[in-house]
């Protein structure tokens, strides 16, 4: 947990999770929830209990990105999670099926995200990730202003377009005191299947200049492959359904990187010591 | 103009501007700037009066695209719109420069996009595209509510998850009575340049698909190519400045195909016939 910031409200814990991260973008297109999803998968292979919030009510893709789209049941008060490759899910998708536009004024906006992190029942959790809708906007905001936030990462494809929206995001999580755990390279270079010539589409290596310039950890690079898209809108992501494919091997890399940021901003944080 | 529809506000038409016409997606990173930068100078180059305004206040990335940022100057209550290769510009990232996080709540937004759209001195135009944010949010339902719009262009790539994004986007605009004007298909396969091989990176013709099953027109498909995102990044738009190269031509299709549809709206609207 991230302690409390002088002058900021306290953020009250979510009972039973033990570290909640957001993972965000600059601009959407990027592959931000197709990193979350992955990424979640990743750590719960690693033997950890996760959950994925899907956060981006406008455009929630998590449920076709899971492959699972069921409306959750309520226990009383309790909304009841979702189960899928292993990660406990909750969407807006799950509970607004199909193409109808969702147009939410701010404030229902804020209630649905309140409702998502306190009204289900997560159970306990080594990690909750949020699938945050990509940009600035008022839910990022909120949620870095008041949930109990152990960090963000952010994705980020190497154009100079997208590192620009991502600063931007860095810097409102920097202005909320939320630790920024790390970026990660998306829609990396591309690698022709049929004659192996790397072009490199959205360019190579911006991500992690831009990171290593503006003093953010590195998590590491995802490759722009077709097998990832495919995967992605059949709704079974390539770590789950093709974890020895390089692809599925890109995106468990991320997860050492990230629990090791983890642990260096606990160890971080000031404490008091008594001896 | 789109004639008001019944039990509708009336819409107070821009002095000057002939047709305003909205670029939205579904989703973001689809290329929706690009395709909004690229269509507006093909509109300039076959002898039009073209603006482009940037309602992406968040991440507005037309200043980068367009190679141009200054502050505008203001005569009196005017804004004037900057210049650039033959399109009168206006946009949030020439008042606010650099990396800082726009954080809006939706009342100042509001406020500003009216700004933008009143307050500026466009002149006369034959067309004002505006590059909508991403998504179906408070700024996208609201100018589809208030401003004269004559219809809306949807960007998308061919990825089912873009497609299913794309597909809130047009039943926003068509429960607001704007006409969809077409939807386009960025991103659409790659030709590898060592080889010539085609990679549908992120599918291929899935838009034009989706398109004729929704009953929408289809505008064309712009190929995934390096020469687009390395001129955007440069702020060197492939239309200006490589105007000969198939990816400009791609582009520069677009707009007879738009043209089209604006006047087959035209011919569809009610009118009362005076012999």
């Amino acid at each position: 947990m991230t302690p409390n910031q002088p002058g900021q409200q306290p953020k009250v814990p979510i009972a039973g999770v033990k570290n909640l991260i957001a993972v965000g973008s600059g601009k959407g297109g990027v592959g931000k929830t197709t990193v979350a999803v992955n990424l979640s998968i990743a750590l719960s292979r690693l033997g950890y209990k996760v959950g994925l919030m899907d956060a981006d009510v406008y455009g929630p893709n998590v449920p076709l990105m899971m492959g699972i789209n069921r409306t959750p049941m309520a226990y009383g008060e309790r909304i009841q999670p979702l189960d899928q490759y292993g990660v406990k899910l909750m969407s807006m998708g799950f509970l607004n099926p199909g193409d109808k536009p969702l147009v939410w004024r701010g404030p229902m906006l804020h209630s649905v995200i309140q409702q998502f992190l306190r009204g289900v029942d997560w159970g306990d959790l080594d990690y909750l990730l949020i699938d945050l809708p990509p940009g600035t906007g008022d839910v990022q905001l909120s949620l870095a202003q008041r949930a109990p936030l152990a960090g963000a990462v952010i994705v980020s494809t190497p154009q100079d377009l997208s590192l620009i929206d991502a600063r931007r995001a860095i810097a409102m999580f920097e202005k909320t005191a939320v630790p920024v755990l790390g970026l990660v390279e998306n829609m990396s270079a591309f690698a022709c299947p049929h004659c192996g010539e790397i072009t490199p589409i959205f360019g190579h290596g911006g991500a992690r200049a831009a990171a290593n310039a503006g003093g953010i950890p590195f998590l590491g690079e995802v490759p722009l492959m077709p097998l990832i898209r495919e995967t992605s809108d059949e709704g079974r992501p390539v770590v789950a359904t093709r974890p020895d494919s390089p692809e599925a091997k890109a995106f468990m890399s991320l997860a050492p990187a990230l629990l090791a940021q983890l642990a260096r901003g606990r160890r971080a944080a000031p404490q008091i010591i008594q001896d």
